[in-house]
Formats: structure tokens, sequence, C-alpha cells
């Protein structure tokens, strides 16, 4: 099954937390599993904090690739659209906050499992939670902006 | 001189923002500049988001350790402590605020300033703004919490 990043287009497919083109970063895949975005990742051995628990700037990283990736998702639904569908919709984040429950373990899968808050305009809200053997150990909420065609134009 | 970081505990300094014993890792160091604490990172050429910016995810990594090693030594000089002394202050983070105000172009040394919004208690609450070529281009805001010695003891 097609993630929703395998559907970025080759000059959007760099970023380090979740294009499939960049072999130094994290690549994560989300998908639906029903109303809600999935995207399971196993940390390295060295994305660690204190030992034997999950540094929390990769914590942070996933839960934002997680939202502007299921925001894509999100506009491209509820615009009844297939993701491979033109014109090509992707989303760069606006703000993101996360807070930590608990410290994660490392060497388990993370599950992080993400609903659509609200969908207006050019904006999506998406709220994940991060799992780890179920236990929710962070939660995160990204505020997603639809990438004007002249990003990066005025930096 | 000395970074906030280098005083850090052999059993602590594994973090991969901050921990000097992880080779993988970004090892920020972080200083004083009077009331100010001051990270600068130069990101490597695969921490992109779009090609020629910045990925978010590195600088909310950024945010959250320049946040904790802030805490740390602003925990220390509020008690009048040298950052060498005993017993060892470490913060882990309680909660990260980032809000991305334009893109952040990649190839320059970014800056990370610091101030210190409040002491209390264990907690120390920390403002970042991140400047590339002395410009704003994300602010950030950590909740740091003085780490209790039984760290994931319950996890």
């Amino acid at each position: 099954m097609k993630a929703f990043q395998d559907h970025y287009a080759e000059d959007v497919a760099h970023c380090y937390g979740c294009g499939t083109l960049n072999t130094h970063g994290h690549r994560i895949r989300t998908y639906w599993d029903g109303d809600e975005t999935v995207t399971r990742f196993t940390p390295q051995p060295f994305h660690t904090a204190v030992p034997g628990f999950v540094y929390g700037g990769l914590i942070a990283s996933l839960v934002d690739c997680h939202g502007t990736g299921s925001a894509a998702a999100a506009m491209y639904r509820s615009q009844g659209r297939a993701m491979d569908t033109s014109p090509a919709l992707r989303f760069v984040t606006g703000s993101l906050q996360v807070d930590y429950l608990k410290p994660t373990p490392l060497g388990v899968e993370l599950e992080l499992r993400g609903t659509i808050k609200e969908i207006r305009g050019r904006k999506v809200i998406v709220e994940t939670t991060v799992r780890a053997n179920g236990v929710a150990t962070a939660t995160g909420t990204v505020v997603a902006v639809q990438m004007p065609d002249n990003f990066g134009a005025a930096a």
C-alpha cells in the first residue's frame, strides 16, 4: 500500500523527516486507518536522551512530519480527490506543540496516531498521540499550512 | 570556554541533541551572553525540508536542547552555584512549542538566543528565537522540568 509520502513529487521529497529521497533521514510512512492517520517508526539506538529513552527532539520531528503528511491527506480527502491527482497539495508547519507525558522507551516501535481536528481554508490542525508498547508517552498538535507556490521566495 | 553541556555528567551526556558523547548527534553547545543563552549551529546539507531550507524537526530539536541546557544553567545561576558543583541539576522537556515564522535558509549558521522567562520550583521556562543571517525565522518555548532521580523508573 502506498503511504501518503509516496505521492509527494520529487521536488518536495527531500525532507529529512519524511522525504522518500532523503537517504540520511527518517523516511516516515503514514497511512489512513479509518478516520485516523498512523505512522509507525522504530528509533535508532543513537536516538537517545538519557540512556534507554528516546530523545525528545526525535519525537517532535515525528509529530511534525506525521502532522504535515496527515494534513495533506486530509485536504485531498476533503476535496474527494486521490493523492496522485493534480494540483499537488503539500503542507508546511506553521506551529508545533508537543507535550511529553512520560519517558518514551527506546528499542520498541512507536505508533503515532493522528486525528484531523479542523480544516479551514489552507490550514489543517492535526492532533497526534505517540505510543510505545501501547502506552501514550507524548501528545502533539501541528498547525499545518498549505505550502504557497512561492515558498521560500522571500526568505 | 566550557559550554553548559560540557558540565553534564557522563551518564547524561548521550542525548542526540546535546550529549557530548553522542557521536551521531548534534552536540550543540550553549553559553551565557549576559542574561541570554546562545547556541550556534550549522545544519548539514541533508537537514533539508524543501531543498534550500532547514527541516522544521531539526529546528524543534535545537530549540528543545537549547532550552533544557539553558534551564539547567539558569537554575545553577539562581542558586549562585557553578555548573561543576554537586548535586548536578539536569532538565528534561515537559512541553515544547515552536512557531515557524518563515522558511529557514540552509547553508548558514543558525543562532538560537534564549531568555529565561520564569524559574518556579523545579520548572524553568525558556523562550528562544532562531535567527538565520540575523533574521528571526522561528520562535520557541520550552517548559523544562528538573529531572527526578527516578527518571524513567515508571516508564
